[in-house]
């Protein structure tokens, strides 16, 4: 008898291990079509509840990263990192990060996806600079790596056919938030890319995937273990989402935000989380003696973006697409200012930042702008935050949203911890 | 925001209770296409391996008789009761207990499906016979209830379409063994039918859905309570399936051995069985001072049988087709013979008697002949079993098949009881 998917689907579901045949043939067949989508899903719903143990992660992972081509860049005379986030609000980290990491000496291979729900993508973002373009060849990643040291691009169809089909299935299906399906999917893209470093950005809070710390924890070692176990020198952070990153939330605001940064001015928690991820991405790839916030607070990064943006068609000094319609938001009493990050993430999704489903577009000029810092003192009247949008009527759907978490508070509280810990093989 | 399907997936992921919304339109959506196989899927293992609560199931099976017609044969002049077996290997009851409880008085619609997998279907059997349509309309059903008091017949696609949409999906996505769901699978389906009392046999053993009588009864008092709760009559039996019911195994074998019941001999499990239900059907349909093991043994249902076969095309004096091939099996020691439910099932199947895939076709003559009683002793070359093909390359995986349960043991054992309990409201 061959294998059947009833057979790998019923060992799951009755709580035994897949064997690294099962595991192969199911992955394998389900990239060929020969597994159906409901086969899938139902065997992704019960490792949702039935869980992986650490050698079946190992291999689900293996068997995605087979499922279709490894990238090799070849020596391009600098280290090879990169970065990876679970996907937060307002964060805009990846724009200045990559620039700064190759001011300072390495070289960053970016591949990168778009937004879906609540969380924003990075290429939408980069999407709102007039004339700069997501997809790249093989050979213009190469060569804008060695030219420019940074490339921030689209993923390509070849890397991992099995996470592309899996993530648009378990996106569907209620089967996303498996801490083995999560790094799995992860890893496999990121080891199939090539890179020699990889610091993972794993977020904590209302508006990531993990709610906890130790869910967060517990992904990041999932993480940690299968680059390393494969070569690949990985290392995690685990940052707070529990507000949003910086002030911006939306695709051109946030490009806003990051040529702030990147002259070296913007949000003190946007400066500090992209330093930090800066000093792990150098330290991964052997670079020593420079300092990433000497690099970031000189201005010295700026150039880097003006290259990287050009090198893809984009103009740096042309104006961002603006909303046409901005309303502004004041405060109805005085006291401390709370904006949690789902809150805030949903509203900017409602005006037109986001996506409910892969192919819809987004706004460029859409979003959510905070007019002072969360944690922060109000007094009745004052503007708290803009929402900007080019559909009015989106504005009472996002007001909405905001109300499950956007309020004055009586009594004073600090915008918590960005850094909550950091994990290393 | 809409109702999505997603957030029915999760709550039921996450241990939740469905509520009557999310349940009545889950199913809706689904039977008009608008909820994805893929997501029932999800939702059907989440629903496996989390449960559903009473109110739950009750409102689900509701939903299913909801999503298409209910019938009514109005007044016939009779009772109007039926049965439903779970499904065993060599369960041909319904075949010689529907024309029986004709002649004790009641009428019988026996709305019926196909096989799949190891256990046989009750029209696959009948339509052995030379003849035989198992397609009626509504009218043939009632006029035939009028007339012959019997009519075994396939089921019609507008009763309980989710149903048998949901049904299709479960045998490929490894989410068929879950009670609620097999649950309301079976009641949702026998409520729309339109019948005033039901029969309930559940199969317990290794033929069996269900391996424990734990489970059995946990199916049993389910299914009870949900027709009972919908106005329907309804009482099971618990009954073995351990070994195979009677000695023949396979659609034209049936129906002989059918045929001898009802002319008053046959295998004394199989008329133990026919008896014990058609004294509960008569109990429900209210008929009393006829006792069925007199009818049976009088040969007075085997008229009724003619007539109903003869009602719907078929020929009931003309011979019936045999298998191209027979081969016979002999003990390989004395001792005592052991004949596993399953084991013979599945070597049936594998002769050509059952199907993998809805679309095969079935050979009218495979199966398995027990030329023995289980428990029976024997003599070293004794001839155990026959087995019958077309296909005589089939053999080789039907006897690897009894090698996993048919054999001659040194110490005696006896037939295990077939009445294992009874379950009323």
């Amino acid at each position: 008898m061959s294998m059947s998917a009833v057979d790998v689907i019923t060992t799951k579901r009755d709580g035994g291990r897949l064997s690294d045949a099962q595991i192969d043939w199911a992955l394998a067949a389900y990239t060929a079509g020969d597994v159906a989508d409901e086969q899938m899903a139902a065997l992704a719903m019960a490792i949702l509840l039935n869980g992986m143990d650490a050698a079946e992660i190992a291999r689900w992972t293996q068997a995605m990263i087979d499922s279709g081509d490894t990238l090799s860049f070849g020596d391009i005379g600098r280290p090879l990192v990169d970065k990876h986030s679970t996907g937060g609000v307002g964060d805009k980290v990846t724009l200045p990060l990559a620039p700064l990491v190759a001011a300072c000496g390495a070289a960053v291979p970016q591949l990168s996806g778009r937004g879906l729900g609540h969380t924003g993508g990075t290429l939408d973002k980069l999407e709102s600079i007039p004339g700069w373009r997501a997809s790249l060849t093989l050979e213009e990643i190469a060569a804008q790596l060695a030219d420019v040291g940074a490339v921030i691009c689209a993923t390509t169809p070849t890397l991992a056919p099995a996470d592309r089909k899996l993530y648009a299935l378990r996106d569907v299906t209620g089967t996303v938030e498996s801490i083995p399906l999560i790094a799995s999917s992860i890893m496999s893209k990121k080891i199939a890319e090539g890179t020699s470093g990889l610091v993972l950005d794993v977020k904590v809070g209302s508006g990531a995937f993990m709610k906890t710390p130790q869910r967060a924890r517990e992904l990041a070692e999932t993480m940690v273990r299968l680059g390393c176990d494969h070569g690949l020198a990985t290392a995690a952070l685990l940052t707070d989402m529990s507000v949003p990153l910086g002030r911006a939330v939306g695709n051109a605001l946030e490009v806003a935000e990051s040529v702030e940064v990147l002259r070296g001015g913007g949000p003190a928690d946007v400066v500090e989380l992209t330093v930090a991820l800066a000093r792990e991405m150098l330290a991964l790839g052997g670079i020593t003696g420079v300092d990433p916030a000497e690099v970031l607070a000189s201005g010295a990064a700026y150039p880097v973006w003006e290259a990287m943006i050009a090198a893809q068609g984009g103009d740096p000094s042309a104006p961002l697409p603006v909303a046409a319609h901005v309303e502004t938001v004041t405060a109805d009493r005085s006291g401390t200012f709370a904006a949690d990050a789902l809150a805030v993430g949903v509203a900017a999704w409602r005006l037109g930042a986001g996506r409910a489903r892969k192919e819809d577009a987004v706004q460029a000029g859409a979003g959510v702008l905070l007019l002072t810092d969360p944690g922060a003192p109000v007094e009745a009247g004052q503007p708290l935050l803009e929402l900007h949008t080019d559909t009015p009527g989106a504005v009472a759907g996002a007001r909405a949203a905001l109300d499950t978490g956007v309020r004055v508070l009586g009594e004073p509280a600090g915008r918590p911890p960005l850094l909550l810990g950091a994990v290393q093989r």
